[in-house]
């Protein structure tokens, strides 16, 4: 099973990550939180990184509906999508699969919310 | 196999949180989100949700060796632990399992990672 779906994009970095954010909105999903591994590697380690943002993505209702089910989901949560400029300067977008990731959740209500927002982040990668 | 390990702690919710990070930076873990779900929940559907708090926790060192390893890495990034008050009052800490994550990696590499992070995040749950 994959466990993320990519797809190049031909904009630039930033212009990526915003129509990233915007893609992701359409279907649903705030932005919760925002990693810049290039910023946190150089801070911590002083090396020099590309650029790598890590989005995470919250479908506030499908988050609630699956706390409600199954109170460990929070570590599942937010959905990541990776935004990364590569050494030859082509910008690729990433989106974890949830279904990868509640491969050992017995829970069917919650298979089937995973196979739900997979959909939706399918949808917004293919928006972007 | 496994997706969180989790572990009651008599503590009260605000206290085991700080433990919880506390636990974690000794393990060489820095916090870099923290998602305070409550506060999601009432902002986003104004429901009352419990008190539940979602960390994200990086080894910068793991994080790097990982990503140069393997590009889309950063969809399991940041590891996450979970910090709840049940409704009876009991507070409960889970982290996520790192191996579980990675199950559908084929990298041997990164599959040492994910244990040696999991060794990590279950000896930092263990001195909350």
């Amino acid at each position: 099973m994959d466990y993320h779906f990519s797809q190049k994009v031909k904009l630039p970095y930033v212009e990526a990550l915003y129509n990233t954010v915007e893609a992701l909105k359409k279907e649903g999903f705030g932005i919760i939180t925002s990693i810049d591994m290039r910023e946190v590697l150089k801070k911590k380690l002083g090396v020099n990184f590309r650029n790598y943002t890590i989005l995470g993505a919250c479908n506030p209702r499908y988050s609630y509906e699956a706390l409600l089910e199954e109170d460990k989901m929070g570590v599942f949560l937010p959905c990541n999508v990776v935004v990364q400029e590569h050494e030859d300067g082509e910008v690729e977008v990433s989106v974890v699969n949830p279904e990868a990731l509640t491969q050992h959740v017995d829970d069917l209500t919650l298979k089937s919310f995973a196979t739900d927002i997979k959909s939706s982040l399918l949808h917004a990668l293919h928006q972007i």
